[in-house]
């Protein structure tokens, strides 16, 4: 154990909970399955929003916010929307010192209340398309919860978009997925499969779901974000219809995508060590950390000067710390923001101020190297793309590495039981297949990749024939 | 009535909504006394959210969230707290199919949760102070509710700071309403005066409430911001202790202070006319409109050229529509633009495109001028800057006018019943005096004034000598 943090290899779920509480994450709330997002925690959030809502503008987005409360007999109008969610909502029976006629439940999406709205704003085809995201609080009655991973209340965005046509929904769907991939990529350095999920693992209301799957350091999936093709269930469900160019009154197809704070979790487990939280530039609140190494008051006085000056320097572009604090040796403030997860640790002593020189210290491979202080702003810029990139090869290597084909049941089982992975197996089993697969193996079907090349081969389960290898994992 | 929008003189709150919807600000939301704010309407916030958020952060705070239901029995800890506050609340009985053996309210204000956090992350003098702000949703169940100025559910910042001395507190109160006034003033272009409240109408829960009250233009006060030092109140109910650095355990000393979605209602009431919204440049999500006006396909190709080439070089730095959209009337989109408060209109047509130049109309008070188009960017700048400084200076002249000294209860009683506005009264009398006011004038006294001149006097309603005159008006 370092600092208090449990090894991964003893207690891969006690070495997670031990990193979102020592690095002050999130905490316990006195709520049934709540967390409270600290703000070290909430600085990565602010982050992943900031990147997401870009990327959302630049796809024609606009923000806007609806009701938290939806009357219950909303959810009874999509008839698979209401199975799906309802056994999973909180519901407001009382208010203003009175019961309610009817009750609310907390929004656990918001596709209905949405959708009464849209039936309001939608009547021709110059309303469409209509492409409205919302970034809100969700709550889930969820039984086993775990930080960030799974909690009852959690944050979240949810795009919701009307259309004139299917073509235009199922291409709005498919974008979004890219947007979330490329976010997964480039921003959190988490390399994804994607894909279609299967019949049983779509949204409650959905025509097709999409998904990105990214594998964690103990080879379970975690599904990362997801974009549904809604068809025209709920304008069907709320009616909403469009007079379109042809003098034809039409339905409106829908699609919605939404990522959470479930994304902390993936970010955490993905590159996270022994030594705690491995954050990647992109997302890290300090992308910087000087710590001033000395032993003397001159050296302190000295050190200090050009520490402030670096400081001074590198600031115009990133956030940066200076550790100034006295009470505290190098060593003990080495763990501390390595604890933080930390992207680069520059060094300063005097003897590198007399070789003119810093000390980068790389948080994701230990990597120490010296460079002229008269270059330290394109050595601290250059070292963290390579510790973006870093993170993701690496990532991207464990993934392949654990990705394998599997045409055996009995192997499968016996990969699962093992340590597990990506197996990419034939599939053309029913619902109740997969049930079983589930039952038997604690494996479920992530998804149907959307670039997998043709390949015919015999069902894993089933034994029907099958043209495509399907992505199956247990999961998170 | 200009575009179906009724008259400030023929119905003052038929107006206000008229704006509201015909702008798309917010629409009635299928849920009792809630809202929908729609894309335009959201987009003003989230510029309020960037510009309060910088100050914040500028003044040492961090973002951080808390759960949104709170145990019922927290609420009762501290008893002029829930004595406040639980006619108000929404009650979670049921969740994920079962009843609760604790029912949750739906957080009113986040005091009692945070406070119970504090507990365990506060522990020495080290740990203070602990400056934490939070932006996210909020119900209150109202009997009577409008659009933006009083819904049942509203979004808002609130910040909970936590202190070692009772100074330092205090302090942090007055610095934040301080932030609130600045953030009025200059971005919001709305000149508000500030103070105390009085014994009656401060924060359930509070030692002492500050705010901030701004003037409609129907000369009701509204609240726009208000910051409590809540002494040691929410530390005792909570047990929040700290080692102080004489080695004494001490209660901790905490502060809040909030505002709302409602000073979106502050702003349309504050500017706007007979023709629509009226928007501070600092707030618009559109700052400049370019109108082409053109007869013949040559002028416009002519025309739109021009106009997205002066849109790019505006670009750089404000939020710019061109609308050349074909099937209108330049005077249709005139109307349009001004509905939806565009703070600068740019026409260009032919002839000023032979003159090199661009006519800038400002939306505030109807001023067109021609400028060279060669110095396009800073005549832009500048006349947006007139517009932001006009705003307040009219809004200030306005609130100054109707800002009277009286010193007869009769005359008093009379000058709320006809126009009103702020009266400046002598006032040293109880809550049932207070109680009295209201009933008999429909005022409230709205502050007493922080930077007040001393004046003997004697109390408009009690008879009791007075020191100060304090502000009382009807309010929203």
């Amino acid at each position: 154990m370092v600092r208090g943090i449990t090894r991964r290899e003893e207690d891969y779920s006690r070495w997670y909970q031990d990193i979102v509480l020592k690095a002050e994450l999130a905490d316990y709330a006195p709520v049934k399955g709540c967390m409270v997002i600290r703000p070290y925690g909430f600085a990565i959030w602010e982050k992943m929003q900031a990147a997401l809502d870009k990327m959302f503008r630049e796809t024609g987005h606009v923000n806007a916010y609806f009701p938290l409360l939806i009357p219950e007999s909303f959810l009874q109008k999509e008839a698979e929307h209401v199975e799906g969610f309802s056994p999973e909502c909180a519901l407001v029976t009382h208010a203003g010192g009175a019961k309610l006629e009817e009750p609310y439940v907390i929004r656990p999406t918001s596709e209905t209340i949405i959708w009464s709205m849209y039936r309001k704003w939608i009547q021709s085809y110059r309303d469409l398309p209509l492409l409205i995201n919302q970034w809100c609080n969700i709550i889930r009655w969820e039984l086993r919860t775990r930080l960030f991973l799974r909690t009852t209340e959690f944050l979240w965005q949810e795009g919701h978009t009307a259309h004139a046509t299917a073509e235009e929904a199922e291409q709005e769907a498919r974008t979004m997925l890219d947007v979330y991939r490329t976010f997964a990529e480039q921003t959190m350095a988490l390399p994804v499969v994607s894909g279609l999920k299967t019949e049983r693992e779509k949204f409650a209301g959905a025509l097709r779901t999409y998904t990105i799957e990214a594998m964690m350091q103990d080879r379970k999936a975690l599904q990362a974000g997801t974009s549904h093709n809604l068809g025209e269930n709920f304008a069907k469900a709320f009616d909403v219809t469009f007079l379109d160019s042809d003098g034809e009154r039409k339905y409106v197809w829908a699609t919605s995508w939404g990522v959470s704070t479930r994304l902390i979790g993936a970010l955490i487990m993905a590159h996270s060590d022994d030594s705690g939280l491995v954050l990647p530039p992109r997302l890290a609140p300090v992308e910087v950390v000087i710590v001033p190494i000395y032993r003397s008051d001159t050296e302190r006085s000295q050190v200090l000067e050009k520490a402030a000056e670096i400081k001074a320097q590198l600031s115009a572009e990133l956030s940066v710390e200076l550790d100034d604090r006295d009470q505290f040796k190098p060593g003990f403030k080495f763990s501390e923001w390595e604890l933080k997860g930390v992207p680069l640790r520059l060094e300063l002593g005097p003897r590198d101020i007399e070789a003119a020189q810093v000390v980068l210290v790389r948080r994701d491979n230990g990597e120490k190297k010296a460079f002229p202080v008269s270059g330290v702003v394109g050595a601290v810029d250059e070292t963290l793309t390579a510790v973006q990139d870093g993170l993701f090869e690496r990532a991207l290597k464990f993934q392949q590495e654990n990705t394998v084909k599997i045409d055996d049941y009995e192997e499968f089982k016996e990969f699962m039981a093992r340590d597990g992975g990506f197996a990419l197996i034939h599939w053309a089993g029913s619902r109740e297949d997969e049930d079983r697969l589930q039952e038997e193996t604690k494996a479920t079907i992530r998804c149907i990749p959307q670039d997998g090349e043709k390949e015919e081969g015999i069902c894993l389960l089933s034994g029907n024939p099958s043209h495509l290898r399907v992505i199956a994992a247990k999961a998170y």
